[in-house]
Protein backbone atom coordinates (compact mmCIF):
# COMPACT_ATOMS: atom_id res chain seq x y z
CA UNK A 1 0.00 0.00 0.00
CA UNK A 2 1.27 3.42 -0.60
CA UNK A 3 0.67 6.63 1.48
CA UNK A 4 -2.27 7.67 -0.30
CA UNK A 5 -4.13 4.44 0.42
CA UNK A 6 -3.53 4.61 4.29
CA UNK A 7 -4.52 8.21 4.35
CA UNK A 8 -7.86 8.89 5.98
CA UNK A 9 -10.26 12.11 6.53
CA UNK A 10 -11.02 12.63 10.34
CA UNK A 11 -14.21 14.45 11.47
CA UNK A 12 -14.24 16.10 14.89
CA UNK A 13 -17.36 17.66 16.55
CA UNK A 14 -15.49 20.12 19.36
CA UNK A 15 -16.72 21.99 22.21
CA UNK A 16 -15.52 24.91 23.68
CA UNK A 17 -15.58 27.88 26.02
CA UNK A 18 -14.99 30.92 24.08
CA UNK A 19 -14.27 33.19 27.25
CA UNK A 20 -10.99 32.71 26.92
CA UNK A 21 -9.90 32.40 23.21
CA UNK A 22 -9.83 35.18 21.01
CA UNK A 23 -11.71 33.07 18.09
CA UNK A 24 -11.91 29.59 16.63
CA UNK A 25 -8.96 30.93 14.19
CA UNK A 26 -5.35 30.44 14.16
CA UNK A 27 -3.59 33.86 14.58
CA UNK A 28 -0.41 34.89 15.94
CA UNK A 29 0.19 35.43 19.22
CA UNK A 30 -3.24 34.67 20.30
CA UNK A 31 -4.87 31.56 21.56
CA UNK A 32 -7.30 30.02 18.97
CA UNK A 33 -9.39 26.93 19.59
CA UNK A 34 -7.65 25.89 16.06
CA UNK A 35 -4.36 26.34 17.39
CA UNK A 36 -5.15 24.27 20.25
CA UNK A 37 -7.03 21.75 17.86
CA UNK A 38 -3.62 21.74 15.54
CA UNK A 39 -1.25 21.57 18.56
CA UNK A 40 -2.93 18.23 20.16
CA UNK A 41 -3.18 16.43 16.80
CA UNK A 42 -0.10 17.40 15.96
CA UNK A 43 1.87 16.11 19.33
CA UNK A 44 -0.69 12.68 19.24
CA UNK A 45 0.66 11.78 15.17
CA UNK A 46 3.67 13.50 15.21
CA UNK A 47 2.77 14.96 11.58
CA UNK A 48 2.13 19.00 10.60
CA UNK A 49 -1.52 18.60 10.58
CA UNK A 50 -3.75 21.92 10.25
CA UNK A 51 -7.33 21.45 10.69
CA UNK A 52 -10.04 22.71 8.31
CA UNK A 53 -13.08 24.48 10.66
CA UNK A 54 -16.84 24.70 9.79
CA UNK A 55 -17.30 27.91 11.35
CA UNK A 56 -14.35 30.70 12.41
CA UNK A 57 -16.87 31.80 15.27
CA UNK A 58 -15.32 35.40 16.91
CA UNK A 59 -13.41 35.94 20.36
CA UNK A 60 -15.87 34.94 23.39
CA UNK A 61 -18.45 33.03 21.15
CA UNK A 62 -18.78 29.16 22.89
CA UNK A 63 -19.25 25.67 20.71
CA UNK A 64 -20.73 22.91 21.89
CA UNK A 65 -20.83 21.49 18.13
CA UNK A 66 -18.34 23.18 15.83
CA UNK A 67 -16.91 20.92 13.40
CA UNK A 68 -12.88 20.23 12.01
CA UNK A 69 -11.39 17.73 9.50
CA UNK A 70 -8.19 16.94 8.76
CA UNK A 71 -6.04 14.00 6.91
CA UNK A 72 -3.91 11.63 8.48
CA UNK A 73 -1.60 8.78 8.20
CA UNK A 74 -2.11 7.63 11.78
CA UNK A 75 -3.16 3.86 11.95
CA UNK A 76 -5.29 5.05 15.47
CA UNK A 77 -9.27 4.16 14.39
CA UNK A 78 -10.68 7.38 13.47
CA UNK A 79 -13.15 6.87 16.75
CA UNK A 80 -10.33 6.43 19.32
CA UNK A 81 -9.05 10.10 18.50
CA UNK A 82 -11.84 11.58 20.79
CA UNK A 83 -10.37 10.17 23.89
CA UNK A 84 -6.39 10.37 23.00
CA UNK A 85 -6.81 14.45 22.19
CA UNK A 86 -9.44 15.15 24.86
CA UNK A 87 -6.46 13.85 27.32
CA UNK A 88 -3.74 16.41 25.29
CA UNK A 89 -6.49 19.27 25.31
CA UNK A 90 -7.02 22.06 27.63
CA UNK A 91 -9.88 21.96 29.43
CA UNK A 92 -11.78 24.76 27.82
CA UNK A 93 -12.01 22.45 24.70
CA UNK A 94 -12.95 18.93 23.87
CA UNK A 95 -13.60 16.46 21.49
CA UNK A 96 -17.34 15.05 21.74
CA UNK A 97 -16.68 13.07 18.88
CA UNK A 98 -14.69 12.06 16.14
CA UNK A 99 -15.26 9.54 13.27
CA UNK A 100 -13.83 9.02 9.53
CA UNK A 101 -15.19 10.94 6.33
CA UNK A 102 -14.93 10.74 2.86
CA UNK A 103 -11.63 12.04 1.67
CA UNK A 104 -13.45 15.03 -0.47
CA UNK A 105 -15.72 15.81 2.46
CA UNK A 106 -15.12 20.02 3.17
CA UNK A 107 -17.07 21.60 5.94
CA UNK A 108 -17.32 24.68 4.05
CA UNK A 109 -18.13 23.66 0.84
CA UNK A 110 -21.06 21.12 1.31
CA UNK A 111 -25.20 22.16 2.24
CA UNK A 112 -25.22 21.91 6.43
CA UNK A 113 -27.88 23.30 9.24
CA UNK A 114 -26.22 25.33 11.77
CA UNK A 115 -27.70 26.00 15.09
CA UNK A 116 -27.02 28.45 17.22
CA UNK A 117 -28.06 29.94 20.52
CA UNK A 118 -28.46 33.82 22.29
CA UNK A 119 -28.79 33.74 25.80
CA UNK A 120 -30.26 36.32 27.82
CA UNK A 121 -29.93 36.18 32.22
CA UNK A 122 -32.25 39.28 33.53
CA UNK A 123 -29.97 40.82 37.18
CA UNK A 124 -29.77 44.29 38.13
CA UNK A 125 -26.19 43.43 38.53
CA UNK A 126 -23.44 41.04 36.89
CA UNK A 127 -24.06 36.92 38.04
CA UNK A 128 -20.42 35.98 38.36
CA UNK A 129 -21.60 32.36 37.36
CA UNK A 130 -23.72 33.37 34.20
CA UNK A 131 -21.53 36.27 32.91
CA UNK A 132 -18.73 33.95 30.65
CA UNK A 133 -22.23 32.29 29.13
CA UNK A 134 -24.91 34.56 28.82
CA UNK A 135 -25.93 38.29 28.08
CA UNK A 136 -26.88 40.44 31.25
CA UNK A 137 -30.12 42.66 31.04
CA UNK A 138 -31.81 44.71 33.16
CA UNK A 139 -35.34 44.03 32.86
CA UNK A 140 -37.24 41.22 31.43
CA UNK A 141 -37.96 41.85 28.08
CA UNK A 142 -41.60 40.16 26.94
CA UNK A 143 -40.69 36.99 24.93
CA UNK A 144 -43.64 36.00 23.54
CA UNK A 145 -43.47 39.56 21.56
CA UNK A 146 -39.74 38.33 20.71
CA UNK A 147 -41.02 34.99 19.51
CA UNK A 148 -43.53 36.45 16.98
CA UNK A 149 -41.30 39.10 15.43
CA UNK A 150 -38.63 35.70 15.47
CA UNK A 151 -41.57 34.23 13.12
CA UNK A 152 -40.81 37.28 10.27
CA UNK A 153 -36.88 35.89 9.89
CA UNK A 154 -37.67 32.31 9.22
CA UNK A 155 -37.51 31.46 5.09
CA UNK A 156 -34.92 32.96 2.42
CA UNK A 157 -34.21 36.65 2.82
CA UNK A 158 -31.86 39.20 1.66
CA UNK A 159 -30.03 39.70 5.58
CA UNK A 160 -28.50 42.78 4.20
CA UNK A 161 -29.85 44.63 7.59
CA UNK A 162 -28.41 41.99 9.53
CA UNK A 163 -24.79 41.80 8.81
CA UNK A 164 -22.23 43.95 10.11
CA UNK A 165 -20.81 46.54 7.29
CA UNK A 166 -16.99 44.23 7.64
CA UNK A 167 -18.62 41.52 5.58
CA UNK A 168 -16.98 39.91 2.47
CA UNK A 169 -20.03 37.98 1.50
CA UNK A 170 -21.00 37.78 -2.46
CA UNK A 171 -24.57 37.89 -1.65
CA UNK A 172 -26.55 38.79 1.99
CA UNK A 173 -29.14 36.29 0.84
CA UNK A 174 -29.97 33.45 3.45
CA UNK A 175 -32.58 30.93 4.44
CA UNK A 176 -33.29 30.49 7.92
CA UNK A 177 -35.11 27.25 8.38
CA UNK A 178 -36.16 28.27 12.14
CA UNK A 179 -36.32 31.14 14.52
CA UNK A 180 -37.71 30.59 18.21
CA UNK A 181 -37.65 32.42 21.19
CA UNK A 182 -38.04 30.21 24.49
CA UNK A 183 -37.86 30.66 28.34
CA UNK A 184 -35.27 28.41 30.06
CA UNK A 185 -35.42 28.63 33.83
CA UNK A 186 -34.84 32.27 34.18
CA UNK A 187 -33.29 33.04 30.86
CA UNK A 188 -34.39 33.87 28.03
CA UNK A 189 -33.05 31.85 24.90
CA UNK A 190 -33.30 32.69 20.81
CA UNK A 191 -32.31 29.64 18.69
CA UNK A 192 -31.83 30.07 15.38
CA UNK A 193 -31.07 27.25 12.23
CA UNK A 194 -30.44 28.21 9.06
CA UNK A 195 -28.75 27.21 5.95
CA UNK A 196 -25.62 29.81 6.51
CA UNK A 197 -24.87 32.96 8.39
CA UNK A 198 -23.53 36.01 7.71
CA UNK A 199 -20.60 37.89 9.82
CA UNK A 200 -22.72 38.31 13.20
CA UNK A 201 -25.59 37.50 11.74
CA UNK A 202 -27.06 35.85 15.01
CA UNK A 203 -25.68 38.57 17.51
CA UNK A 204 -27.77 41.37 15.72
CA UNK A 205 -30.82 39.25 15.68
CA UNK A 206 -30.67 39.00 19.04
CA UNK A 207 -30.27 42.78 19.04
CA UNK A 208 -33.20 43.29 17.10
CA UNK A 209 -35.52 40.73 18.81
CA UNK A 210 -34.42 42.40 22.02
CA UNK A 211 -35.66 45.76 21.07
CA UNK A 212 -39.13 44.20 20.24
CA UNK A 213 -39.35 42.47 23.29
CA UNK A 214 -38.35 45.58 25.09
CA UNK A 215 -41.30 47.34 22.88
CA UNK A 216 -38.87 49.83 20.99
CA UNK A 217 -41.34 48.54 18.05
CA UNK A 218 -43.68 45.76 17.13
CA UNK A 219 -43.02 42.53 16.10
CA UNK A 220 -43.84 43.18 12.25
CA UNK A 221 -41.17 45.89 12.17
CA UNK A 222 -39.52 43.20 11.46
CA UNK A 223 -40.29 43.10 7.76
CA UNK A 224 -39.79 46.39 7.09
CA UNK A 225 -35.95 45.93 8.46
CA UNK A 226 -35.54 43.31 6.10
CA UNK A 227 -36.74 45.33 3.24
CA UNK A 228 -34.84 48.26 3.52
CA UNK A 229 -32.04 46.13 3.31
CA UNK A 230 -29.83 48.59 6.00
CA UNK A 231 -27.72 47.57 8.58
CA UNK A 232 -28.90 51.14 10.61
CA UNK A 233 -32.19 50.07 10.28
CA UNK A 234 -32.05 46.75 12.83
CA UNK A 235 -30.55 46.48 16.40
CA UNK A 236 -27.57 46.65 18.03
CA UNK A 237 -25.08 43.75 17.80
CA UNK A 238 -25.34 42.21 21.31
CA UNK A 239 -21.84 40.89 23.12
CA UNK A 240 -20.37 37.48 21.80
CA UNK A 241 -20.62 35.71 25.59
CA UNK A 242 -24.22 35.59 25.02
CA UNK A 243 -23.77 33.02 22.02
CA UNK A 244 -23.07 29.47 21.49
CA UNK A 245 -22.72 27.74 18.03
CA UNK A 246 -25.13 24.51 18.97
CA UNK A 247 -24.72 22.26 16.11
CA UNK A 248 -23.34 21.91 12.74
CA UNK A 249 -25.73 18.83 10.33
CA UNK A 250 -24.44 17.87 7.16
CA UNK A 251 -27.58 16.17 5.49
CA UNK A 252 -25.13 14.19 2.79
CA UNK A 253 -23.28 13.05 5.38
CA UNK A 254 -24.65 9.60 7.50
CA UNK A 255 -24.68 10.65 10.79
CA UNK B 1 -22.68 63.54 67.44
CA UNK B 2 -19.56 61.27 68.18
CA UNK B 3 -18.01 59.00 65.68
CA UNK B 4 -19.87 55.57 67.14
CA UNK B 5 -23.44 57.05 66.43
CA UNK B 6 -22.05 57.84 62.70
CA UNK B 7 -21.63 53.71 62.45
CA UNK B 8 -23.48 51.42 61.00
CA UNK B 9 -23.35 47.64 60.24
CA UNK B 10 -23.60 47.19 56.55
CA UNK B 11 -24.74 43.17 55.17
CA UNK B 12 -23.78 42.35 52.39
CA UNK B 13 -25.13 39.55 49.92
CA UNK B 14 -22.42 38.38 47.56
CA UNK B 15 -22.08 35.65 44.67
CA UNK B 16 -19.09 34.72 43.28
CA UNK B 17 -17.07 32.08 40.61
CA UNK B 18 -15.24 30.54 42.94
CA UNK B 19 -13.37 28.86 40.18
CA UNK B 20 -10.28 31.39 40.52
CA UNK B 21 -10.66 31.99 43.89
CA UNK B 22 -7.95 30.44 47.26
CA UNK B 23 -11.75 30.29 48.33
CA UNK B 24 -13.48 32.83 50.74
CA UNK B 25 -11.49 33.40 53.17
CA UNK B 26 -7.80 35.86 53.05
CA UNK B 27 -4.53 34.08 52.79
CA UNK B 28 -1.10 35.20 51.69
CA UNK B 29 -0.43 35.57 48.04
CA UNK B 30 -3.46 33.90 47.21
CA UNK B 31 -6.78 35.67 45.85
CA UNK B 32 -9.77 34.88 48.18
CA UNK B 33 -13.39 36.75 48.12
CA UNK B 34 -13.29 37.83 50.95
CA UNK B 35 -9.68 40.01 50.19
CA UNK B 36 -11.31 41.29 46.99
CA UNK B 37 -14.17 42.67 49.30
CA UNK B 38 -11.82 44.05 51.79
CA UNK B 39 -10.03 46.03 48.90
CA UNK B 40 -13.38 47.54 47.25
CA UNK B 41 -14.78 48.64 50.48
CA UNK B 42 -11.41 50.14 51.31
CA UNK B 43 -10.96 51.97 48.08
CA UNK B 44 -14.69 52.71 48.35
CA UNK B 45 -15.05 54.27 52.15
CA UNK B 46 -11.09 54.97 52.99
CA UNK B 47 -11.49 52.93 55.96
CA UNK B 48 -9.18 50.08 56.79
CA UNK B 49 -12.42 47.28 56.66
CA UNK B 50 -12.09 43.71 57.11
CA UNK B 51 -15.74 41.79 56.69
CA UNK B 52 -16.96 39.06 58.59
CA UNK B 53 -18.30 36.31 56.26
CA UNK B 54 -21.17 34.17 57.44
CA UNK B 55 -19.73 30.63 55.66
CA UNK B 56 -16.13 30.65 54.60
CA UNK B 57 -16.12 28.76 51.31
CA UNK B 58 -13.62 26.32 50.25
CA UNK B 59 -11.55 27.10 46.65
CA UNK B 60 -13.16 25.95 43.55
CA UNK B 61 -16.52 26.35 45.83
CA UNK B 62 -19.26 29.28 43.92
CA UNK B 63 -21.93 31.31 45.89
CA UNK B 64 -24.92 33.14 45.06
CA UNK B 65 -25.63 34.23 48.50
CA UNK B 66 -22.98 34.24 50.85
CA UNK B 67 -23.21 36.95 53.07
CA UNK B 68 -20.58 39.28 54.66
CA UNK B 69 -20.80 42.33 57.12
CA UNK B 70 -18.61 44.94 58.38
CA UNK B 71 -18.72 48.57 60.20
CA UNK B 72 -18.31 51.98 58.51
CA UNK B 73 -18.31 55.41 59.23
CA UNK B 74 -19.39 56.47 55.23
CA UNK B 75 -22.15 58.57 55.00
CA UNK B 76 -23.31 56.66 51.82
CA UNK B 77 -27.03 55.16 52.40
CA UNK B 78 -26.20 50.81 53.06
CA UNK B 79 -28.52 49.94 49.80
CA UNK B 80 -26.05 52.05 47.62
CA UNK B 81 -23.07 50.33 48.65
CA UNK B 82 -23.72 47.47 46.39
CA UNK B 83 -24.04 49.57 42.88
CA UNK B 84 -20.57 51.35 44.62
CA UNK B 85 -18.94 48.02 45.15
CA UNK B 86 -19.90 46.66 41.75
CA UNK B 87 -17.79 49.07 40.27
CA UNK B 88 -15.23 48.41 42.07
CA UNK B 89 -15.03 44.54 42.44
CA UNK B 90 -13.67 42.18 39.41
CA UNK B 91 -16.14 40.12 37.49
CA UNK B 92 -15.99 36.83 39.19
CA UNK B 93 -17.52 38.44 42.46
CA UNK B 94 -20.36 40.81 42.46
CA UNK B 95 -22.40 42.70 45.45
CA UNK B 96 -26.65 41.76 45.06
CA UNK B 97 -27.51 43.02 47.87
CA UNK B 98 -26.37 45.55 50.46
CA UNK B 99 -28.58 46.92 53.70
CA UNK B 100 -27.88 48.18 57.43
CA UNK B 101 -28.26 45.66 60.34
CA UNK B 102 -28.30 45.75 64.08
CA UNK B 103 -24.74 46.84 65.24
CA UNK B 104 -24.69 43.57 67.11
CA UNK B 105 -25.52 41.13 64.23
CA UNK B 106 -22.66 38.80 63.90
CA UNK B 107 -23.45 36.47 60.36
CA UNK B 108 -21.76 33.36 62.26
CA UNK B 109 -23.02 33.34 65.90
CA UNK B 110 -26.70 33.84 65.00
CA UNK B 111 -29.51 31.03 63.51
CA UNK B 112 -29.41 31.10 60.17
CA UNK B 113 -30.86 28.34 57.65
CA UNK B 114 -28.17 27.60 54.61
CA UNK B 115 -29.15 26.24 51.57
CA UNK B 116 -26.48 24.30 49.05
CA UNK B 117 -26.87 22.96 45.77
CA UNK B 118 -24.57 20.14 44.53
CA UNK B 119 -24.48 19.55 40.75
CA UNK B 120 -23.38 17.18 38.53
CA UNK B 121 -23.86 17.03 34.51
CA UNK B 122 -23.77 13.54 32.96
CA UNK B 123 -21.15 12.93 29.96
CA UNK B 124 -18.17 11.18 28.93
CA UNK B 125 -16.11 13.39 27.84
CA UNK B 126 -15.61 16.55 29.56
CA UNK B 127 -17.60 19.49 28.76
CA UNK B 128 -16.38 23.10 28.67
CA UNK B 129 -18.94 24.80 29.63
CA UNK B 130 -20.49 23.06 32.32
CA UNK B 131 -16.87 22.02 33.86
CA UNK B 132 -16.76 24.91 36.09
CA UNK B 133 -19.80 25.05 37.65
CA UNK B 134 -21.27 21.36 38.48
CA UNK B 135 -19.11 18.23 38.42
CA UNK B 136 -18.73 15.23 35.49
CA UNK B 137 -20.02 11.72 35.47
CA UNK B 138 -19.90 9.11 33.30
CA UNK B 139 -23.32 7.24 33.63
CA UNK B 140 -26.68 8.60 34.46
CA UNK B 141 -27.48 7.87 38.08
CA UNK B 142 -31.05 6.72 39.03
CA UNK B 143 -32.18 9.76 40.62
CA UNK B 144 -35.58 8.44 42.17
CA UNK B 145 -32.75 5.96 44.39
CA UNK B 146 -30.74 9.34 45.42
CA UNK B 147 -34.17 11.15 46.38
CA UNK B 148 -35.03 8.20 48.47
CA UNK B 149 -31.37 8.32 50.36
CA UNK B 150 -31.51 12.06 50.67
CA UNK B 151 -34.96 11.66 53.22
CA UNK B 152 -32.71 9.74 55.47
CA UNK B 153 -30.47 12.60 56.22
CA UNK B 154 -33.22 15.16 57.52
CA UNK B 155 -33.33 15.72 60.98
CA UNK B 156 -31.21 15.80 63.44
CA UNK B 157 -28.28 13.07 63.40
CA UNK B 158 -25.06 12.72 64.42
CA UNK B 159 -23.21 13.72 60.99
CA UNK B 160 -20.09 12.40 62.00
CA UNK B 161 -19.99 9.59 59.01
CA UNK B 162 -20.26 12.92 56.74
CA UNK B 163 -17.40 15.73 58.10
CA UNK B 164 -13.78 15.37 57.06
CA UNK B 165 -11.76 13.80 59.48
CA UNK B 166 -9.67 16.96 59.44
CA UNK B 167 -12.35 18.91 61.37
CA UNK B 168 -12.16 21.11 64.45
CA UNK B 169 -15.89 21.25 65.31
CA UNK B 170 -16.85 20.50 69.21
CA UNK B 171 -20.03 18.53 68.11
CA UNK B 172 -20.54 16.61 65.27
CA UNK B 173 -25.01 16.90 65.57
CA UNK B 174 -26.09 18.63 63.06
CA UNK B 175 -29.63 19.12 61.72
CA UNK B 176 -30.85 19.38 58.15
CA UNK B 177 -34.12 20.64 57.38
CA UNK B 178 -34.20 19.44 53.73
CA UNK B 179 -32.59 17.14 50.70
CA UNK B 180 -33.81 16.44 47.82
CA UNK B 181 -32.42 15.69 44.39
CA UNK B 182 -34.37 16.47 41.49
CA UNK B 183 -33.22 16.92 37.42
CA UNK B 184 -32.71 20.21 36.08
CA UNK B 185 -32.62 20.10 32.36
CA UNK B 186 -29.71 17.23 31.86
CA UNK B 187 -28.41 18.16 34.91
CA UNK B 188 -28.75 16.41 38.08
CA UNK B 189 -28.78 18.61 41.56
CA UNK B 190 -28.78 17.99 44.99
CA UNK B 191 -30.30 20.62 47.39
CA UNK B 192 -29.55 20.60 51.11
CA UNK B 193 -30.88 23.01 53.71
CA UNK B 194 -29.64 23.00 57.11
CA UNK B 195 -28.74 24.97 60.32
CA UNK B 196 -25.45 24.63 59.91
CA UNK B 197 -22.73 21.99 58.03
CA UNK B 198 -19.43 20.10 59.17
CA UNK B 199 -16.59 20.62 57.09
CA UNK B 200 -16.87 18.98 53.68
CA UNK B 201 -20.56 17.96 54.61
CA UNK B 202 -22.54 18.33 51.48
CA UNK B 203 -19.67 17.44 49.16
CA UNK B 204 -19.53 14.13 51.18
CA UNK B 205 -23.42 13.74 51.15
CA UNK B 206 -23.26 14.43 46.94
CA UNK B 207 -20.41 11.07 47.09
CA UNK B 208 -22.70 9.55 49.00
CA UNK B 209 -26.11 9.97 47.16
CA UNK B 210 -24.11 9.19 44.21
CA UNK B 211 -22.94 6.15 45.32
CA UNK B 212 -26.84 5.19 45.88
CA UNK B 213 -27.71 6.45 42.75
CA UNK B 214 -25.10 4.00 41.09
CA UNK B 215 -26.85 1.27 43.02
CA UNK B 216 -23.46 0.43 45.27
CA UNK B 217 -25.82 0.41 48.14
CA UNK B 218 -29.61 0.61 48.98
CA UNK B 219 -31.27 4.08 49.81
CA UNK B 220 -31.52 2.44 53.04
CA UNK B 221 -28.38 1.77 54.10
CA UNK B 222 -27.60 5.72 54.84
CA UNK B 223 -29.31 4.83 58.52
CA UNK B 224 -26.75 2.94 58.88
CA UNK B 225 -23.82 5.19 57.91
CA UNK B 226 -25.40 7.53 60.41
CA UNK B 227 -25.44 4.68 62.78
CA UNK B 228 -22.03 4.17 62.49
CA UNK B 229 -20.40 7.54 63.17
CA UNK B 230 -17.06 6.38 60.97
CA UNK B 231 -16.03 8.64 57.99
CA UNK B 232 -15.13 5.49 56.16
CA UNK B 233 -18.48 4.29 55.79
CA UNK B 234 -19.74 7.39 53.72
CA UNK B 235 -19.04 7.83 50.06
CA UNK B 236 -16.10 9.72 48.65
CA UNK B 237 -15.74 13.98 49.15
CA UNK B 238 -16.98 15.21 46.10
CA UNK B 239 -14.91 17.67 44.11
CA UNK B 240 -15.47 21.33 45.11
CA UNK B 241 -16.75 22.85 41.39
CA UNK B 242 -19.94 21.31 41.89
CA UNK B 243 -21.12 22.92 45.12
CA UNK B 244 -22.90 26.46 45.61
CA UNK B 245 -23.77 28.37 48.86
CA UNK B 246 -27.46 29.41 47.51
CA UNK B 247 -28.59 31.50 49.95
CA UNK B 248 -28.05 31.94 53.88
CA UNK B 249 -31.30 33.15 55.43
CA UNK B 250 -31.55 34.30 59.44
CA UNK B 251 -34.47 34.16 61.03
CA UNK B 252 -33.90 36.67 63.57
CA UNK B 253 -33.41 39.69 61.32
CA UNK B 254 -36.19 40.96 59.28
CA UNK B 255 -35.63 40.10 55.14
Amino acid sequence: MNEESNKKRILLRVAYDGTDFHGWQVQPNARSVEGELNKAIQEMTGEEISVIGASRTDAGVHGIGNVAVFDTLSPIPADKFMYALNTKLPEDVSVVESREVAADFHPRHCDSIKTYEYRFYVSEVNNPLKRRNAYRIQYRPDTKLMNEAAAYLVGEHDFKSFCSVHTSAETTVRKLYSAAVREDGDDIVIRVSGAGFLYNMVRIIAGTLLDVGNKKYEPEHIKGILEGCDRTLAGPTLEPQGLTLISIEFPDITN
